[in-house]
């Protein structure tokens, strides 16, 4: 019917249909308000619970710990404002290459005078530098709170969330990492990683737009974001999306038990990508540390900016390929990218493309793509 | 299959079959970045600015005034907070039977000596003292902000909206009204309503649970509650909930389109369970102004306290008939209702009940509920 190519999948991803008949009975008879008392409302109660449980044995979390709310953006703003408000951090530490959810909101804190600001180094490669992090640790005289993101959506790079971990430990900062490209895609082991905050949205790994994770650490006890009803232990209120966070836990259980195969598949996508993009466009580079730490669904391009690549990605729609300049967040807004601005790939005479993978794409389709990009060029 | 009879109607609704298939492409193959530039996810785009126009049109607003959100409580706490923060209010008025979406977001920033704190005066029959209201605001030194909700979730009173607008209106003070639920239920015409703030939630209409509206007068500029991506003209980031958001859509013009007969029909069955209760149960009572001004979905009602009234719930609970003690949000909490508690008709001597109704509801099911109830007192 379509031979659209989706490469956009760290923008969003296909619902997965076991996901969605996973969803199915709560989109239909078992509609009960989990907060109310009768049976009827129970079950409701008990399938969130479950979800909740199975959330938290995959990220080796305790459920208690497992918040579920509308999405990444909402988990971030949570985490990021509590630090400040509740934790007693007044200097936060981040980098200039986060994605807005945590950008915007702390420059937000920082503007209403709520607490300094310090951005950490990117190195040449698009990593954090974390000799600069633990620097701007050793010398603050404020409480710390650290947010650097896991997986960068628009670089692909990933942080060493131990070491960074570790780093925030020895200065008894507060950790918070928006692992938005990650949860769904790596293992996690947050009982033996020091961090105070990840977050998750369904929608990044075949699960449901509309709902996402915090994780709370059992050892740091903050106030609502969202005030109101008692939902989830009164820590976000609002009548729970009773299919969204059946779906979160369904799409996280499905990521999870076929993560070495999918993830070994995806990897070689990305990597035939890259090769298949060298032998055959001149003057081509990429963004990010792709054959180090890395996301095994992200490939960022760099063009050379001719006439006829600044309209690639416009092209690229015409011939229905999907792909983006860069999060599909900002993309309303100004063109250029703040995360590939910064990292020093970005030279004014390139053009910068965003390929991203999931499962259902096939090497097939990279070299449909590269053909396209060919004669575009 | 089941003989449940589900009188919780205000809690939460069943999801309508034609809303969910208008949602179903969403969930299977549309399910592109709204954010995307490409014509895919433009399609998304266009699905939630159509959305947009059709909720804008059914309350006589303007499609710039309609932000989609993820519920009532959070356009609540988004209205609140920025009539307090970017719009210089600080003086909230409000009163002591507002949902808790409302009252916990007043009371954390008055605690966080953000605004002074007013509570209107209740009247014996449950309606907001508008004398009061107006003696408060002309007393005000400080710019004030208002917020009274338009159909009381509890006791079913209704305020009258234009009235209390025009107050508002006389002392310049920025009104919020938390309409979730008769949105869907009642029809609006906000080009000609003094108010600035209104909600609205799918889920208490048929519609999908986990989506709102929050109406912002284009009058008043007031910054994102939740920071991040551009989404939703930059007023609240995150990814937005497409399915949700065309869900919500259909479901307000469904309800649009068959509101004089949806409407007579549930209040056919709210005075038949009222007289049918009157006749068959001793020492019944009403809570709220039910032949007055009131909802026509929320019937609540007092049953004098014995033994067997006190477990009144729990026992229509096994006998598979859903209704609520208060409102689902606040049941996990204190068995006490602070509305109930606040009107004159919280005698320590008596139990109250939440029965509220559904076009789905018949008058068969109310035969059967009486007849149950006489059973059980």
């Amino acid at each position: 019917m379509t031979d659209r190519i989706y490469f956009d999948n760290a923008a969003t991803t296909i619902l997965d249909a076991e996901v969605l008949s996973t969803m199915m009975p709560y989109l239909t008879s078992s509609y009960g308000n989990p907060s109310s008392i009768y049976s009827y409302g129970r079950e409701s109660r008990l399938a969130i619970e479950n979800a909740r449980k199975t959330v938290a044995k995959i990220l080796n979390a305790h459920p208690a710990e497992i918040f579920f709310t509308s999405g990444g953006t909402e988990s971030s703003n949570t985490a990021i404002t509590a630090s400040v408000r509740d934790l007693g951090c007044k200097h936060i530490i981040t980098s200039p290459i986060e994605h807005h959810a945590t950008l915007h909101t702390v420059e937000y804190l920082h503007k209403n005078k709520e607490a300094a600001l310090s951005y950490v180094k990117v190195l040449h490669d698009g990593h954090i530098d974390l000799i600069d992090l633990e620097s701007l640790l050793a010398k603050s005289k404020e409480k710390c709170f650290v947010s650097l993101m896991h997986g960068n959506n628009e670089t692909g790079n990933m942080l060493d969330l131990q070491l960074a971990g570790t780093i925030c430990k020895k200065y008894n900062a507060v950790f918070h990492s928006d692992t938005v490209q990650t949860v769904g895609h790596f293992p996690f082991d947050l009982k033996n990683t020091y961090v105070h905050f990840i977050t998750g949205a369904a929608h990044k790994f075949h699960g449901p737009k509309g709902v996402g994770i915090l994780y709370i650490n059992e050892n740091v006890k903050i106030k609502p974001f969202i005030h109101g009803g008692s939902q989830e232990r009164n820590m976000r209120a609002g009548t729970e999306n009773l299919y969204g966070i059946v779906g979160f836990a369904k799409a996280l259980e499905i990521a999870t038990a076929n993560y070495e195969k999918d993830s070994n598949y995806i990897r070689s996508i990305q990597l035939y990508a890259k090769e298949q993009l060298l032998n055959n466009i001149e003057g081509i580079s990429f963004n990010g540390d792709v054959r180090g730490s890395a996301l095994y669904t992200v490939l960022s391009v760099n063009f050379l900016k001719t006439e006829k690549s600044e309209m690639l990605l416009f092209n690229l729609d015409i011939n229905n390929i999907c792909a983006s300049g860069g999060s599909a967040c900002s993309s309303g807004a100004d063109a250029r990218s703040h995360v590939i601005s910064t990292i020093n790939n970005n030279d004014p005479d390139m053009v910068t493309v965003r390929f991203s993978f999931s499962k259902h794409n096939t090497l097939e389709e990279v070299n449909r793509v590269v053909e396209k990009l060919k004669s575009i060029i």
